[in-house]
């Protein structure tokens, strides 16, 4: 047998290639190969290991931790690792170059689990909010059924003359038929024996004619968040939940938040590799719940998608470029309907897709559908709407005027930015207090495990207990009395240690701490700001809707002590959950709420807080505990007097 | 090294594969794999090597002869073979299966050449017709130039909002804007400094954004014939043709006619390749001509598409089923402005593309347009129009009615069931006369070669002068007196030789003249039920319109002669050459004449003449030469009475 020598150079070409290839070992023993260039970060992403990093593993964030157990490696920069962690081995994978075979571990905490479990929150009864809206049900693909005189000898125009006759007998509007509404269509007409139901789209498009029967029509609302994708299955005309589901956006792997991912898309090249993950995603939620329930994608008759402008632009494949950069424009607020074959969703290929419009490049659909789903555009009583997701957004109006805003809170609640900070998953410190003697703390664990990290709500209780306690100061400064042991000193500077173990350490930095700082003052900050640029005060606020997956947990007492929430009474304030998924579920149902939707998205006025003579003033003012004017706050300085008190008392 | 070995079973299979691929010599010494199963006419045809099968390959037609010089075959019909072809080894493929490695000789009649130069019919200048016709330009991609505000901090709304506005400052319809408008749309309008065109089809599709400026709009014509494609590039605003190209269509080698191409898209499951066949064919006449003339694809902006029902329904890929069956169903006759994207044509993928209405199964858009092109449906005349093509179709009419039929006259005069039958190309008679002493033919060839075929136009001669020498008999059979060398007896029958070389004799049988006494007759029928179904009379005639690339060559007093056409002064005719491209032409410029030709569909009453109380009986009656009823050829029957006298004084 003839065996093909190998010249010289194709030899070197096979040896580079085998000898090389250098691998990195997990500690669960799994191989993955690493190819000379790549960061650590990139390699295990290839191989679907995906590791948080805010920042796209630009070595800012230090999210992407992990410790090389043996082996050589380069590293360009430890960016903030504690110099103690470093000396265990622990590396940034987005600094870091293997040079021969390496072992490494990556703690839980670095590690993003796409798909992993992510709790739903229901917003309560959909179908009841939707009866007490008070509209008749109408999908967005609409269906008029026909009785077709067949062809004769004597009457043989073509099939379409023939049923656009019978069409013209109905009311209907003026319908578009695409190319792809003639495949199949005289075949149908005739399997049907000219008895049919033509389906069109809302906005005039003919989508397929199917036998005439009356089965209930299935929907699916998708909201598309920063962070997580919920998706609900929809019987349209029972109004019924069929299904719920919901995963990680995989879009993570690019960057926590949406400007690493615009600057991704764009100076990246990015675009459809982000589009094809979120459409990943949303077609990785539809098979599983329709396999269950023994459905097939053809039966997906429309979709509703609710998120933010970015969002929107990359599912569509809109270059978001414009979004960051000043004037900030979107490529579209007002998204035409178009279908699930242009959106490549696993669902009838001509159901129509609605996009809940969006108002600016800051204040998506998502706002707009939680307005809807508020309630409060239809109401004289002025309200306030806030989501705390990825980032805050409010808006305060009544059936008059909007107004909104986005406040570059940032995604620091959802643990971006602060040391252990996490998302509102298992492990996480939900809420907390702090002994006022002993600066014990006691918490509460989402899962009831072991603590891991700690997550928006928790965040907020330990800078009031901090406070209240009197530990930090109004700036947030760790004070020097009262002394505790708590308090120990980091490679960042102060720390207050929250939970110790064998396996980890969770403590609140005073870097932390400023972050959260500025969070909760440009959140209160956007709300004054748009207060007074309508002419009111706080007190005329009638109601505050709270959206967003963090009003689950949030005490809002304690969002109140420290200056993020305003100081009203308790009653006034209404939780509302995913407002976004609740809007998309309305749109979905009625005609006439997707038309509140873009009345609403018409009608707000949305303000640049960062042109807002206010706003720097607000934010100034509002970076204290709670605020420079403590007049605002009579309950945090109540509770602030009574904590003294106890403190003085406790020394006694 | 390891050598796998084969199991018995796998060996067999293996030893099948090599050794059972026989091989198929040609002349050229091009060797061809036969696979066992397909006929000799598949097996060359999936190489590339086409032959003539009017009947597609059912062994009737008898059009696919061949030679096999060397091997073993195995024939299963010799169809219409004479024995003496037979005997020199002469078969049909399609009926034939080799045995053994073969060789094979094909003869040049035999041989489709796909591509094949073929003669275009101008139709005259074009744009001197479109200017009598006083219409103005409007193309189907229409523009508005729009000079739009930048963004500005104040003012950002979404770009597209922008464009919208500034949009409705003009008079402009209701747009329907899809996905792919959207895809880089953001950076054109950068890109033009907001000083943009906006192009959308005339049925408010948006297209796309371009920088202003003024560059002449290109589209393209095409003409799709069952037999031939002819492609007009067309700068739209001057009008004048930038060049023309034409090609056979090669749905050809799936069967001459429309209904054995029905048959194979439909029962042969072929329908997406004949699809692919003439999208093919039209990209191959568009790409050539686009690089010789320096255009980019882009550039193309509009197409217009004229053909018959059945090519309309094969290049939109629709299901033609139902175009052959009772009661002749088309799935559509107005087809709605799709785009070069859904045609697959080599085009500006967002460029509309419009496809001239169609009346009935076998009235198609050709006719329409060739309606459009006599101008007959502006005028209070009444006027005939016939377009003898691969069938023949007639209109009766003027600017308040119009009446049409098909004759199914079938596509003899294109060759087919004609023994030496031919295409109007080069080597083919078009035109003889017959000596009425001697019976001596004499003939013009086209291209000056020695003859290898005959014509149409060449076969009307015939004829016409075997009848007036009085070679043959009123009802087309040769008589006993005079006699003539040229008569001889074949295996078909009587027939007269027309030609005869070293290599070929070229015959006109009984049958072929029977076959062309069938044409003409279901031609002149068609005319006289129409006429008679409207109440009135030939005489009532006031313009004869004959189009198709047959009336190039036609004699029209020989043509009257036998009684092909009604017996109506010479300067009553008009030739029009190919007025469906000529139609396309027109409709790509105006929207005016597009209206005119949807109107012209709508306005024709077509007549099933199958189920025509008149049609057998006037068919019947014009079986004859001229007619049963001279008294409709007064012209003929002079002609006649001085043939005979000539006849007579000669034999003196």
């Amino acid at each position: 047998m003839h065996i093909p020598l190998l010249s010289q150079k194709a030899l070197f070409s096979f040896y580079d290639r085998i000898v090389k290839h250098m691998m990195i070992t997990l500690a669960t023993g799994e191989q993955i190969p690493y190819a000379p260039g790549e960061s650590l970060l990139q390699s295990l992403k290839k191989q679907g290991v995906y590791l948080t990093a805010s920042c796209g593993g630009k070595g800012i964030c230090g999210k992407c931790r992990l410790k090389i157990v043996e082996g050589k490696t380069r590293t360009e920069s430890i960016g903030k690792l504690d110099p103690g962690d470093v000396k265990k081995g622990i590396v940034l994978a987005c600094q870091t170059f293997p040079e021969e075979d390496i072992r490494i571990e990556i703690p839980k905490e670095s590690r993003l689990v796409v798909g992993d479990a992510i709790e739903i929150s229901r917003s309560g009864d959909l179908h009841e909010l939707f009866q007490s809206l008070n509209c008749s049900i109408s999908p967005l693909l609409q269906k008029i059924s026909l009785d077709i005189e067949p062809p004769s000898l004597r009457n043989n125009i073509s099939d379409f003359e023939r049923f656009r006759k019978a069409l013209e007998e109905k009311p209907s509007k003026n319908i578009y038929f695409p190319h792809n509404f003639f495949s199949g269509f005289a075949n149908a007409l005739r399997q049907s024996e000219w008895k049919i139901d033509f389906h069109y789209s809302e906005d005039g498009r003919a989508a397929f004619v199917t036998p005439s029967k009356s089965a209930s029509q299935i929907g699916i609302a998708v909201d598309i968040g920063t962070t997580t994708v919920v998706l609900y299955l929809v019987n349209i005309d029972t109004g019924s939940l069929v299904d719920v589901s919901s995963t990680y956006n995989s879009q993570i792997r690019f960057g926590d938040d949406v400007i690493t991912r615009i600057i991704y898309a764009t100076e990246g090249g990015g675009l459809s590799e982000l589009q094809d993950a979120i459409v990943e995603d949303i077609n990785n939620l539809i098979t599983p719940l329709i396999e269950k329930h023994s459905l097939s994608s053809e039966q997906i008759h429309s979709a509703v998608l609710s998120g933010n402008t970015t969002m929107m632009h990359l599912l569509w494949g809109l270059n978001p470029e414009h979004l960051r950069e000043e004037p900030y424009t979107p490529t579209l607020n007002a998204f035409p309907i178009w279908d699930a074959k242009t959106a490549r969703f696993h669902a009838n290929p001509r159901a129509p897709v609605y996009t809940v419009p969006c108002v600016a490049s800051y204040i998506g659909g998502d706002i707009v559908a939680g307005v809807l789903a508020s309630d409060m555009h239809r109401h004289r009583a002025v309200s306030l709407f806030m989501d705390i997701g990825t980032n805050g957004e409010i808006v305060i109006g009544n059936n008059e005027w909007l107004i909104t805003a986005a406040c570059s809170a940032g995604p620091c609640f959802e643990g971006s930015g602060i040391k252990h900070g996490m998302r509102a998953t298992k492990g996480a410190v939900q809420a907390l207090s702090i002994h006022p003697q002993t600066h014990e703390p006691s918490f509460k664990i989402i899962g009831d495990v072991n603590p891991v990290g700690i997550c928006g709500s928790g965040m907020i209780d330990a800078l009031t207990e901090l406070f209240l306690t009197g530990l930090i100061d109004q700036k947030g400064k760790f004070r020097k009395y009262p002394k505790s042991e708590r308090i120990q000193e980091g490679f960042n500077g102060f720390e207050f240690l929250l939970y110790k173990d064998n396996q980890r350490e969770i403590v609140l930095t005073e870097v932390d701490i400023e972050n959260i700082l500025r969070a909760k003052a440009a959140l209160y900050a956007g709300i004054s700001s748009l207060i007074k640029e309508v002419g009111l005060a706080i007190n005329d606020l009638d109601r505050i809707y709270i959206a967003g997956g963090f009003g689950n947990y949030l005490n809002v007492e304690k969002a109140i002590t420290i200056g993020m929430l305003p100081d009203l009474p308790k009653e006034k304030f209404t939780f509302l959950g995913n407002t976004s998924i609740a809007g998309a579920y309305l749109c979905l149902r009625s005609g006439t709420l997707r038309k509140e939707a873009e009345d609403i998205a018409l009608k707000m006025t949305n303000i640049e807080l960062s042109v807002s003579r206010n706003f720097m003033d607000e934010y100034m003012s509002a970076l204290f505990l709670p605020h420079t004017d403590m007049g605002l706050f009579p309950s945090a300085a109540k509770l602030l007097k009574q904590g003294r008190e106890e403190n003085h008392s406790g020394r006694q």
